[in-house]
């Protein structure tokens, strides 16, 4: 199932993407949905991030050639023998079609393609073979990261934290295995990411336990996993795209704040 | 006022303190609260932390003495610039009188007393001059910390993102100036950490003109303010309290994970 959500007046409702059309979701995101009445093309709707997290737990340096590369941030360059976890807050959060607004004083403004897993039961302590269970399904996020801020605080709370620097979307796959997805990213159409979930230092079924062992994640809470190389700057004008199989392609233009 | 948020079965209700008496709270948390009927005295009630928050803003290093002092954990020991933000997750909140739990191989964990701020007003991009007006009111915090895991990691979510490692409470206490507050911690009756928070190095006006700089803050959220020198382990069957003048004490026991 292909779940999103999107804008109704003031209100976010939950739809149901079947082929190029959305169906109104009945049922609970957490619970059981099923398909009802037509709403409308995909195209037509405003989609907004397709879960509204309690919180956002991410990864890094969980992809070798990304610990490899040189991003600019003063980073560890070694593989970590166990997963580097920091937050975003919910503040971050923008859906696909939305804007990306480089703050001013951030700069470099780098774009990382992840996967995101979307926490669909209740997980603490939870063994890597019981993950799927935990798991409602995936999207595609961008884990947008201002390097100076990155460098300078050593924490990535700044860096990454501004508003608009979590894109999420276009939509929740669920009944998805993430061992073998292909995930890339595009700037302005030229690829720039090209890699695999089955790079992942740290796959999923591992992340689930770990971050499950430290904190109680809850229905709703995204992790995001951690980008593969390639990461660069965005300036305003551009257009950024991450594409996952089997989930979608999250696009988003980049603006300056005013 | 000096507003609590208690258990009531499965609900979680606002109360009104008016000396050892609580009252129902009318209104809104966020608008107006007016008290309503008596419902009993404040030490039989089950507190919760007194706001449910969308996120946890912390800031580290935010007093000389702290930062001059060796707390185990590899961190700068220079006096920012500018404060440097972390995160804890809102799964990591317990109320006064709940415990705090040590998992297996955190390894030194420390108490940290600290203000914590709660928003009352969505701020973003406020001047320091209007900080007040986004403030709900004060309580006291406890940045709980495995040392291990903060010198291990470099990034500071895991080490202080446990589950229960962050104790908030009793009360919000609203109508209050945070610029001249005295604020203590006891282990076991003894003073461990005894500062005020006029030795800030970034004050409560500043933090908020620069995190909301950074992010949209939304009622409820709350920034913790960082810790004066003085912290130190816990272990099991310890009795850790916070006291803020103006505010209150917030007292938690330590256990370990069974």
């Amino acid at each position: 199932m292909r779940i999103v959500r999107y804008r109704d007046g003031d209100a976010a409702r939950l739809g149901i993407v079947e082929g190029d059309e959305v169906r109104a979701a009945g049922g609970e995101l957490f619970g059981r949905l099923l398909p009802e009445e037509r709403i409308g093309a995909l195209s037509d709707l405003q989609l907004l991030p397709p879960v509204a997290p309690g919180k956002i737990v991410a990864v890094g340096l969980n992809y070798l050639d990304h610990i490899q590369e040189d991003t600019g941030a003063r980073q560890p360059r070694e593989v970590p023998d166990e997963p580097v976890i920091f937050m975003k807050p919910p503040s971050s959060l923008v859906g696909h079609g939305d804007r990306i607004v480089l703050p001013p004083g951030a700069d470099p403004v780098h774009y990382e393609a992840e996967l995101a897993i979307v926490i669909g039961r209740r997980a603490r302590r939870v063994r890597r073979e019981d993950a799927y269970d935990h798991i409602l399904g995936f999207t595609c996020g961008n884990d947008v990261s201002a390097r100076n801020f990155q460098s300078k605080d050593g924490q990535w709370v700044r860096a990454k934290g501004f508003d608009t620097f979590c894109p999420l979307g276009p939509v929740i796959a669920t009944d998805l295995r993430a061992d073998d997805l292909a995930i890339e990213s595009r700037l302005n159409g030229e690829v720039k990411q090209s890699s695999n979930t089955k790079y992942l230092i740290f796959n999923v079924p591992f992340l689930i336990e770990f971050i499950s062992g430290v904190m109680t994640l809850l229905p709703g809470d995204v992790i995001m996993t951690g980008t593969p190389a390639g990461v660069g700057p965005m300036r305003a004008g551009d257009r950024i795209e991450v594409e996952i199989a089997g989930v979608g392609t999250l696009m988003n233009e980049v603006t300056a704040e005013a």
